[in-house]
């Protein structure tokens, strides 16, 4: 197991990434094997998407081969029509907010890096500042790219991809923990470091934000559209507050189908594996310095000791 | 009046089109004045669409510049991007379904049809196999792409722009005449030219389609959601069945607002410019032969006569 959504047989993911000389944003890809039935849950009052209305829940969702999760607002949505050339069938995306974080404000995905991105996918799911995650900011925070999964036993696995760009916060401000520590498995998020005081967070300065993801299972899941929901119940728990307004909190859900499970174990692993891959996504990112500003990590925040998360004093 | 969505003050239509060569699909762009709400209704089982979760009616929809139609199916949602620079905001879109009518399956609209329809956006609309109609077809005539609108007196219009392509049948088999001939002002559709029996219609040859239009106005309409479902009923008074599992049916709403008027005359206008709409697609639209095959017209089918439309006999 790699706690990635690539623990699900089938499932592959790139990434094409473009920071520096104005750029700060990038496209992930998300390849699924044949017959994969995919469903989306939009949310918040900004979404940027594309053909999220062919996978209609009350039509049933539809057999997708990629989803496409990108930076660019909607401007970025290009990037599918070089994923989907690459793949040879429509490929639904959704895009979150990142324009001008690199300095250049025009700078934004095209079609080319989706493509990039399909050529790149792997089973190994580099996170941070890269693809959907390059531009991402969490709050104050530098925000990322993450994922995780979970095995249910009988070859059952359930796993989530996720770029963390919400206008809320992935930090409880009382301990400076993440918020979704407690869904962690055991000893996968370092250990709180000491009994500090919670460092302050700098102030929110960017208005425009949105998560967006992909949860997915082996598991055949009756009424796929509650996978999607539970993904986004994951970002409930991970971030205060989720689906904004200024958000377009955007989470495709699919199946492969190759096994059985009870429904209830699937969705509740879904919701903590959404929320666990936000976390790594935090976690994962990294301060950058643009034209734009100083984008603080987490981890420079909150540097970790060998003891954990040595949380910074007032 | 031009008897067309243009009527509405400061609303312009432009078209890139491409026939021959392997091409038969085209790109329509709709602008809109500044401060114009808009929203959407998707509905069939196999829609093509672009940000229409941005304008959810749950959210109230959203402010637009410019919504294109398009060709090309999920492909030619590529032609937004074009649009989109050249209007310098996010621009929502619909595409149906015309792959491979020209002859080669892979050729579709690009960015570039989008940019081109804006810049040839005007009052004049031109109709038929332009633009988003190229390439359309209905059930097994040759769709076509129309617009209507009507004064409600006060200033007020209602119009609405769409592009003919449903698997289901825009003409009455019993009669020969357009389904919604009897949504016609007076003298706006040429008068049964006589009563010969209906001539029947060829079998459908394409099982994926797709109706898409616009219908806007300069009224207020709270919930302005009830405005594109009035569009998607008048979509089922010229095509039977409408909303199939084959179609994607998509019915953009815009209000500019500048105007006030009884919301159920605004409705019952909406519904029967956009029915008008689909009929002046049937009538304009044009025969033509590619590699894929032959293309009959409605205007070939029913030849019209002097003394209105000459319906064949068995």
């Amino acid at each position: 197991m790699r706690n990635a959504i690539t623990d699900v047989p089938g499932v592959l993911v790139g990434h094409a990434t473009r920071a520096g000389d104005g750029a700060l944003t990038g496209t992930t890809a998300v390849l699924f094997p044949p017959g994969t039935l995919s469903t989306v849950d939009v949310r918040g009052g900004a979404p940027a998407t594309r053909d999220t209305a062919a996978l209609d829940a009350r039509h049933g969702g539809r057999a997708v081969r990629c989803v496409v999760l990108t930076g660019g607002s909607a401007y970025g949505l290009a990037a599918a029509d070089g994923a989907a050339r690459e793949v040879g069938s429509f490929v639904p995306a959704a895009a979150l907010y990142d324009l001008g974080r690199g300095g250049v404000f025009g700078t934004y995905p095209t079609p080319e890096f989706g493509a990039e991105a399909v050529r790149a996918a792997g089973v190994d799911v580099p996170q941070g500042n890269v693809g959907a995650g390059a531009g991402a900011m969490n709050a104050a925070l530098k925000g990322g790219l993450g994922t995780a999964s979970v095995e249910l036993g009988s070859g059952v696995v359930v796993g989530a991809v996720a770029a963390l760009n919400a206008a809320g916060s992935g930090v409880d401000p009382a301990t400076g923990l993440p918020l979704a520590h407690g869904s962690g498995l055991p000893g996968e998020f370092p250990p709180p470091g000491g009994d500090d005081l919670a460092r302050p967070m700098p102030a929110a300065v960017n208005p425009f934000n949105t998560v967006i993801g992909v949860v997915a299972t082996n598991a055949r899941v009756p009424a796929l559209y509650a996978l999607a929901a539970a993904g986004q119940d994951g970002l409930a728990l991970a971030v205060d507050p989720a689906h904004g307004m200024v958000d377009g909190d955007t989470v495709f859900a699919a199946s492969t189908g190759t096994h059985d499970a009870p429904v209830e174990e699937v969705l509740e692993a879904a919701r903590h594996a959404f929320a666990r891959a936000l976390v790594h996504g935090l976690l994962a990112a990294e301060s950058v310095t643009t034209p734009w500003g100083h984008l603080t990590a987490y981890r420079e925040q909150y540097p970790l000791t060998a003891a954990g998360y040595r949380r910074g004093t007032r």
